[in-house]
Order: structure tokens, then C-alpha cells, then sequence
């Protein structure tokens, strides 16, 4: 978990502006979510590895711990370990005074207990846009659409969204001739092919189905087809409207001609989450090892939250991963004004005529008088003050000169 | 703990920005800091009654209930349950990359388990603007500037700033002839004076000290003074330079004739926090039953959290009662363009058009046709889209129409 230095706080205030603005002129609408959530909820197995980085806050109503009979019973909330649960319930509860189809935008910090690495954080915050109650492929190419404005907005070039589809995924396992209650733990494996390589992917594979399943899984996974050949390398095991739909997404966005923006089919694609149940997505970047943002459909998550059978899909960009790839901020140029006056004099004045320069978009802050003009001024100057004001109580009306280093 | 609607959210969002821009506008610097806090940080007895409020964090490392010893050894974080006693931390260590003095601007969330009752939440916002490194009463002055104009901006009105001393209410129990020891057990007491009324404090006073303490506390008190006088009427208890100090910053806030402002020595004002050291005051309003801002001097909190022994001051906005005083923003008018097309249209044309009108500032939503107009154009006014664009395929030049409830 970290502090952030008021430099680094304007930076990140800089590209989460850009992020809402874009999202906004999409229609996507601000709501807020409590931090802490009941842990039943954060531990439904949809959280994937993330259930298992939940901090978890003990109860307040325990006097001794004899009060409890394990570690379970000790704790009844968590914090948030994603911005999607919490959406569902919040669906869930609120959605008789919400629209329909509704367009959510949360941007808010979530909590994982990992093991701290470079590039990783405790506490990060995520940028979530989420379009409930729109079931056709509308849905993930608006969302993919904006998302790439968004991030264009903040100013990064040269990122591809990969797609992908969890019918895909299943179709590819089963194709590749592994029993389909297998599925699941073949696509845990799959996904760390980034990591091990198809030889670590291999090896784990191998005590899953038939020794030659892992082979072939890989073969035609190293073909690099686009989905159409895909789908025919799998005889059939794919629904021709599933390929259909994934190329009508990449076709919808790449026809938008975005510059710097690179769409492509990625069959190794998995997505950690158990929850997706159609298009999932990506966007990598070259400067950043993880991606930077993710998603896509949970038309039954929504649902198993307690709320009606609504179809739902989403992106989540990952907001540090984000800061950290772009340039931090200049520090704006001038207007910043410091009144330097001696302790002890009627401040109502200074005040009075200061209320009136912020008025005129000046910032405007105060210091004492040190008696060493030779060795405050350029400290003033070097903190980013570019006027002076020389208060003199007998003269209260404002009398800015320009401060320099050289002061 | 709450959801926040679009609604709501614009609307914080709101005060929010308003309160930003004049503190920023003071020089005030925006930082941040975790949500979790070591637990042995904010239980270091200076939160007062907080301390017992906080919600705790079980340790990550524990495989079962016997490795512990009691419920204390089970957490080691906790949910920060304010911003000053983080903003110790964070100059005790980042002071070498911050200016001296340093203006802090501290916008975030805190966490208390308080039992749920009206105007009270267990997770709200807080606003904190903090000068670090001035021990002159201007410091006290600029803090209660800033939060006039601050409040002001947000477009509040008629409120009053409570000022008073920690010395002075020390003299005051000294005066009544309270011994020394019982001086904190005294001012808990009398903190509670709006609450049980000067019977209750009496009731609850008297088995401290001697009978007539109580009573000669409440004479002098119930005389609605001014400084100079209680400081006649306490005999010398209380130091000259306190009392003019008092005097000095109240007259300067008052010769700044804010519109809307009062300010008023209160000499019942307590502030629960046991750091104060010196001006400490609260901002009230006839809406709100609590206070709606309150902080003061904490000159030796900082040295206690381990960094310099540097003066401070601070002031805290509580938002949520803030913003529950002011009227609901009304939805900006104009603007907002609905695209109507069917499912399966190419969506390419459609969102290379809609990109242009957001360049020209318009909020632009995409519905699919339902195939009913005479429903769906009335709800999506309602919705408050108040410009129609019927898609059309052969002709993807936007044409934009007013809509409204009578569509």
C-alpha cells in the first residue's frame, strides 16, 4: 500500500479525469459502492484466485475467543477484491430506480492481500464501466469502443485489444479431446501459458485427460488462426454464430479506424474469473507486462447475486498499471502567488484581498516572513511560486512581481 | 454503509469539486494515503472514543484458532478511522519531499463501526485540510478562511464557527477548582453538555473533585462571556497571550465579512480527539444536529508519530453531512443524444458519427429498437435523453431531433 505525493496525486487525478469524461459522453453513469462487503458474497467461488487475497475484518461483537470454534467464524466482512461483485449485488438491490439497460461507472480502490511485487499493490484502484441488460454483441463492442477512447484520452498510443471467447475456450478443450468436466482446471493451466510456456503448460496438462489432448490442444493453438480457421480445426465443436459474433466485435471496432489501436483474436486468452460466460477482452501494451485493462460477458452472475436473469458485460482497467505507462504531469505554468507578510500582522486584509485574486484564478497561499529574503525567496520559488506579493499592511491593495531562482 | 445512486453521486461529486478548487486555490497540495493503517498506530490513545470504532483486520498468516493467544493477537491493521492520524504518518515520512510549511489536502474515506442511526454511516467521506510547520495563530486563521470560502462555494449558507482553547478549557476546570489530574475526565464530561443538558454534566461531575466545582464550572459557563471576561472571572487561571490569541483569530475572520458567516467564542466547545494543544473549533448549522466541520492545533502529534517535532493544525469537513444540508443538483438540461438502431446494424458508421457529436460536447447513448415506439421514446426521455437520432443505415450523418415525454 503506498502514499501518494501531491505530484503524483495530480497525475493520477489528470488521467482518471480523462477516463470519466469519455466515459460520461458514452452515458455511462458515476455509482459508489461501501469498500466492505458481507464475505459470504466475496467468497462464492466467481472470484477465482482473488478469494483467496481477501482481508478479512473481525467481528465486533466478540469478547474472547472462546467465543468461536475456528478461523471462519472469527470474520463477517471483506474488503472488495474487485468492482464486480460488489456492481452485481448493488444491481440487485438497486434496480427499480435505475434504467434499463443501465451503464454503470464505478471508479473506486479495491483490496488484494498479495505478496508485495513491483508493479503490484494492496490497495490499487480500478475504472469499471459495466452495460447491464443488453444481451447482443452491441454490448461488448460499445464497451471496447469506449474503452479504447478513454485510453486514448489519457493519452496512450500503441495498445491491442485482444479478444476472445469463453465458448471458444470450452469448444478448444473439448475439440482437443478432454473429458468436458475437465474443463475448468484445463483453462487454470492455459492461462499461465504466458508464464511457463507451452512445455510448463504441457507438463501440467499431462495428468488431465489423454496424453495426446495436451498436444493437440497446443497445436492448434500455435497455429495463430483467426476464428474461422479455428473453428474449422475443431470440426464442429464450435457454434459457427459463437465465431460469427467474435468477428463481427473485431470488425465493429477495427472498422472505427482508432489510431494506435490494434484489435486481435487471441485463442490463448482465459481471463482468471469464473464468471464469464461469452466475449472475454484484454488490452496490453507493450510497456507493461500485465494488461492494463480486461473484461467481458457474466450474463448469469448478476442472477446468482439475488438479482433478476439480466445480461451483463464489462471492462476494468487497472488504474496504477495505467499511471504508471504514461509520463507524469508538467506542473502548470504560472499564477501561483505567494504573500509574504510579517508574523503577527492583521491578517483580515491580506485575506480579503487574497479571496479576491483566487477570484481571478490565481492560487494564492501565504508565508511568513523569515527575515532571510536571500534564502526564502528561492525556496518559495523552487516550490513552484512564480509571483510575489510583498505585503505591506499600510498598502493592502495586491502588488504581484514575478519570483524567479535567481531571487 | 451505502450505495450511492447517479444521482447522488453527481451531487457529491459536486461539493466535492467546490471544496477542491478553494482549498486548492489556498495552496493547498491534494495527497493520499492506504485505507489500512497498523493497527498499533491507531490505537496509540490519541483518537479518543474512535479507538474503540474501528474495524479490524485478521492477520494473514494464521492456519488455525490456536495460534493465537487472545482476540488482540489475532489483527494487525485496521481501517483508518480518520485522515490525521494518517497524515501523521505520512509527513513523519515523506516530510524530506514536502515543502516547509506544507498544506495538506486530504479527500478519502474512513471507517467506523458506530451502531447504524441517522446521519451516521460506517463508512463516509471526510475533507481535511492541514498546514504543517506554522506555529503563528495565522495558521488558525488562513484554516478557517479556507473553510469558509470552502462551504460557501458548495453554496452553504448562514453557518457559525465555534471557536474556542484547549488551555482555555483547561484554565476553566483549573478556575472551577477541579484538581489538575481530573482535567481529561473533566472535559468528557462537559463534551456531552448538548446532550444531558448542565443537570446531566452536574450529575455526572459530581463524584470528581469537590461539589462546588461543578457547580462554579456551570456558573461560569452558563454566563455566555467573552474571552476577556471568563478570562476576568477565572482569576488568573488562564494566560493573557491565550486569550488575545483567541480574540485575534476570531476578529480576523470576522473582518473579512463573509456573507453568511458568524463567528462565536463558545466555551463549552470540547472536541472529542485528545491530541488538541491549543485553538480548536467546530462549524455549525441550524440543518444539522452535529457539527459540520471542526478541527484545531495538534502541535505535538507529529513528533508522537515519530517524525518532527513540527506545530500543526488542521480543520475536517464531514461531507456527508455536508452534502445531506444541501438541495439535490438538478440534471444538467440539453445535450443528451439517444441513437436509435436496430440489432445487428453494422456498428462501425454509427460509432465513428457518435464520436464526433461527444467531440462537440454532447453525451451520446446508443438503444436498440424495440420495435414500439409509442413505449420506448417516452421512457427514454424519461431517462433524460432529450435529443432523438433514428439511425438509419443508408445515411449515417447524424440528424438530431428533440425528444421529449410526449413522443
Amino acid at each position: 500500500m503506498r502514499d501518494f505525493l501531491p505530484g503524483q496525486v495530480r497525475h493520477r487525478e489528470h488521467v482518471r479525469a480523462a477516463l470519466e469524461a469519455v466515459y460520461r459522453g458514452y452515458g455511462y453513469e458515476p455509482i459508489e459502492t461501501p469498500a466492505l462487503e458481507v464475505l459470504e458474497r466475496l467468497t462464492s467461488g466467481e472470484g477465482g484466485a482473488n478469494e483467496g487475497l481477501i482481508f478479512r475484518v473481525l467481528r465486533r461483537d466478540l469478547r474472547d475467543l472462546s467465543e468461536v470454534a475456528d478461523l471462519r467464524a472469527l470474520t463477517d466482512l471483506g474488503l472488495r477484491y474487485d468492482l464486480t461483485v460488489p456492481l452485481t449485488r448493488y444491481y440487485a438491490t438497486n434496480s427499480a430506480a435505475l434504467p434499463d439497460p443501465f451503464r454503470s461507472l464505478q471508479i473506486g480502490p479495491v483490496w488484494r492481500a498479495e505478496r508485495p511485487q513491483k508493479g503490484r499493490y494492496r490497495q490499487f484502484l480500478q475504472c469499471d464501466i459495466d452495460l447491464l441488460g443488453e444481451a447482443s454483441l452491441g454490448a461488448e463492442v460499445e464497451l471496447l469502443s469506449a474503452t479504447c477512447d478513454a485510453l486514448r484520452a489519457t493519452g496512450l498510443s500503441g495498445f491491442t485489444v485482444r479478444v476472445n471467447d469463453r465458448r471458444v475456450l470450452e469448444a478448444l478443450v473439448a475439440g482437443s479431446g478432454f473429458p468436458a468436466d475437465l474443463t475448468r482446471q484445463v483453462l487454470v493451466v492455459l492461462d499461465k501459458l504466458d508464464k511457463v510456456g507451452p512445455a510448463g503448460v504441457a507438463d501440467q496438462l499431462a495428468p488431465l485427460g489423454h496424453p495426446l489432448a495436451a498436444a493437440r490442444l497446443l497445436d492448434i493453438l500455435s497455429a495463430e488462426a483467426d476464428v474461422a480457421t479455428l473453428a474449422g480445426s475443431l470440426g464442429g465443436a464450435l457454434d459457427d454464430d459463437v465465431a460469427a459474433g467474435l468477428d463481427a466485435i473485431m470488425a465493429a471496432v477495427t472498422d472505427q479506424h482508432l489510431e494506435g489501436v490494434d484489435v486481435a483474436f487471441d485463442a490463448t486468452l482465459v481471463r482468471g474469473m469464473g464468471y464469464y460466460t461469452g466475449p472475454i477482452f484484454e488490452v496490453t501494451h507493450a510497456g507493461s507486462s500485465g494488461s492494463i485493462a480486461g473484461g467481458g460477458r457474466y450474463d448469469r452472475l448478476v442472477a446468482k447475486s439475488g438479482g433478476a436473469d439480466v445480461p451483463a458485460c464489462g471492462v476494468s482497467i487497472g488504474f496504477e498499471r495505467l499511471c504508471d505507462l504514461l509520463p507524469p504531469d508538467e506542473q502548470p505554468p504560472g499564477r501561483r502567488v505567494v504573500v509574504l507578510h510579517d508574523a503577527g500582522v492583521a491578517l483580515g486584509p491580506l485575506l480579503r484581498a487574497s479571496r479576491d485574486l483566487r477570484a481571478d484564478g490565481y492560487t494564492v497561499t501565504r508565508a511568513v516572513r523569515t527575515g532571510r529574503p536571500g534564502k526564502q525567496l528561492p525556496r518559495l520559488a523552487a516550490q513552484g511560486h512564480d509571483l510575489l506579493w510583498d505585503y505591506d499592511p499600510a498598502e493592502p491593495t495586491p502588488a504581484l512581481r514575478p519570483l524567479t531562482a535567481q531571487d
